[in-house]
């Protein structure tokens, strides 16, 4: 093994740089939604990279793009993937890293003229974020078979769009089997998104699992009414439930305590008047824990709330999972194997679980799957402020490089 | 004076229907939003059913329409009036009641070829509703001295246009003096928008004074982040803010009792994503009271529980006022009149106080001034359900047009 190949960091960053350019929102950051024109010119760059580097490039129905790059032997390959749609108000490294820095892990073997065992893979799933569709992880769930494909193609968007039509629309409904090819191992490289690297000066993080993940929407249909003349006692209020709805999220959170997060970050009222009764609410929350027994525990208590509270308001309350993941644990050796690279690298490094959900937890249903985390800077996130040091994207980018040489010989 | 004289039920009626097609929505409701191309074509209509009866008309700098009808002797006219505007999803009876009652008083004396003492007039003020532009009640509040005519003209709206450019627009910015013809006495007949008169079986409401209003749009700054990377501890979640005041305003009403009531109609939050931390939320507090000390402890109760959890949370929060109304009080002449009248004319009544704000709570700043309200079917207003039945509507027509003789005489 070379331990002396390293990755080219300008090179790296320039392709962050370009690739971040597309989408560019004020601040540094990145609007691609899933789907949208400004994910398929990101698309379009990222399979210009894949197919000057010599990748044979293949998309499925769902738009997921895999490139492989052939190895001594045929078979399953070793695959770096990620995703490169972005929520509204994104940053430039979430998901793009990892593919880039796949991209880039091809572009030293190939100028070191270096041929694995195993064929290797550079994959970019689709509508990872679910910023627009839901469940998120969709391209990688229908990947793994966790999603009909027909399901998908008919989801419907925040914009009243469907997948199917928006794949057609922008040209990524390709004639690739879903699921092809099958994968011999999975390491995803991504910002952590959350502040312990970075509070605790460690440059990767050796990722054991991923949280779990609860989405729910829900619906509270209430009456409007003036809001002077209408007593308390008479009133139905959609809003003030959403609000008491909202409020007991985070109450249950605290309560929780250890890794137990809630959030509640969309809400719309109906009419949305300041002198009018809200007659309809819908809001979501987001639950996760890296315990499925305390995460069903925190929907148990969240669900007994809503009903209680809306029985008291006299409203109608209805809600949908827009997406539930169990958490899930990553294949022990590829941990063991991320971890010890980085310390043969001279990196810093601690296991830490991740999160949020990734790409990474669907392949683990088909493969042995592994992830590296470098540090986000204030452990911001979804936020045009997400920041990764150049040197860690570095590290990062050279522990996948060492870690897919490893499971690729 | 003749008790004898009655207003036509179904003219009023057809009235009432032609106006409530204008701006139609589906469910027998109404949007015609303040200066909007509906408002002008309202107004259109109501204007032209003036010149028709013989009224001379003027329209003021703020879009306020007065019909006058010559008395006996010239000075200041005995005054009817209302406001046509509507919420986004409001009722046909709303404001119109006031103004077409007002039109039907006048051709019933035409028919009956009356001549009171003193002129007669019937008015329509601009954006009393304050669903589009704050302050609401803003005509009548122009109209008696009360908000400089260039600061009214300056206020921009929900959807970013001015008063002023919208009054241009629609052509009812007039040359009239605002404030112009100065008003003897000022009767407003008025559905009720409470539950009071329906719950109780009377027919007639001696209106005593209207609740003071406060209304408070807050401000809430935090941090966008990952929902499921960031610990709860490290949060600075605007949404979360939002939706604890909230709950905090239903506690305050609670607690204070009688007739304080809160609403939070009105909740945005950005960038408004489900897994996302909203880094913005803007909101608006609705507090009313018949005590002008018991709204105070209701306002200093919501900022103080606003700073506290603000600064728990680490976000920042800024408010604004969008309106603030003292409590008012009627002239107790007037009140007594229209209770008199009522019970003359064999109708039930009851005093009561007014939970909505209403252009007369303006015009008793410079006139004696009063309101006769009719019972809303379920309290139910703002709201495309709202409902007076026919007997009540002519009940209240007839009140008005007695008191506006007695007053006139």
């Amino acid at each position: 093994m070379s331990t002396e190949l390293r990755i080219d960091a300008n090179r790296l960053a320039a392709r962050i740089e370009a690739l971040g350019a597309v989408g560019a929102i004020p601040g540094g950051g990145v609007c691609r939604l899933a789907l949208t024109d400004e994910d398929r010119a990101g698309r379009d760059l990222v399979q210009g990279w894949m197919r000057e580097l010599g990748l044979a490039v293949s998309i499925d129905a769902i738009g997921n793009v895999v490139g492989v790059r052939l190895g001594i032997e045929p078979g399953p390959p070793v695959m770096a993937g990620s995703h490169i749609d972005t929520v509204r108000t994104g940053g430039r490294f979430d998901g793009n890293l990892g593919v880039l820095a796949g991209l880039e892990v091809i572009q030293a073997l190939n100028d070191a003229k270096v041929v694995t065992r195993r064929p290797l893979a550079v994959a970019f799933f689709t509508n990872e974020e679910g910023a627009r569709f839901s469940p998120d992880m969709m391209g990688s769930l229908a990947y793994v078979g966790g999603l009909p494909l027909e399901n998908a193609l008919a989801t419907v968007g925040i914009d009243g769009e469907s997948v199917g039509d928006c794949l057609k629309k922008i040209g990524y409904q390709g004639p690739a089997p879903c699921g092809q090819p099958q994968v011999h191992a999975y390491v995803e490289l991504h910002v952590e998104q959350g502040p312990v690297l970075d509070l605790e000066g460690i440059t990767i993080g050796a990722v054991e699992g991923v949280q779990g993940i609860s989405w729910t929407e829900f619906t509270v249909l209430g009456l409007s009414n003036h809001a002077g003349t209408t007593p308390m006692r008479l009133r139905h209020d959609a809003g003030y439930v959403a609000c008491a709805i909202a409020h007991e999220a985070r109450e249950i959170a605290r309560s929780l305590g250890g890794d137990q997060v809630a959030t509640v970050g969309a809400i719309n009222l109906s009419p949305n008047l300041v002198n009018v009764i809200a007659n309809r609410a819908v809001f979501t929350v987001d639950l996760r824990n890296t315990g499925e027994g305390v995460l069903q525990q925190a929907e148990r208590r969240l669900h007994a709330f809503a009903g209680e509270i809306a029985a008291a308001e006299g409203v109608t309350l209805s809600h949908r999972v827009l997406a539930r993941f169990e958490p899930v644990s990553f294949d022990p050796a590829v941990v063991a194997l991320v971890e010890a690279t980085a310390r043969r690298l001279g990196h810093s490094v601690r296991r830490l679980p991740s999160g949020a959900g990734h790409d990474a937890q669907m392949l683990a249903r088909v493969c042995p799957a592994g992830m590296i985390f470098v540090p986000s800077v204030g452990g911001i996130s979804h936020n045009v402020k997400e920041f990764t040091a150049a040197s860690d994207l570095e590290a990062g980018a050279n522990v996948l490089l060492h870690t897919l040489l490893a499971l690729a010989n």
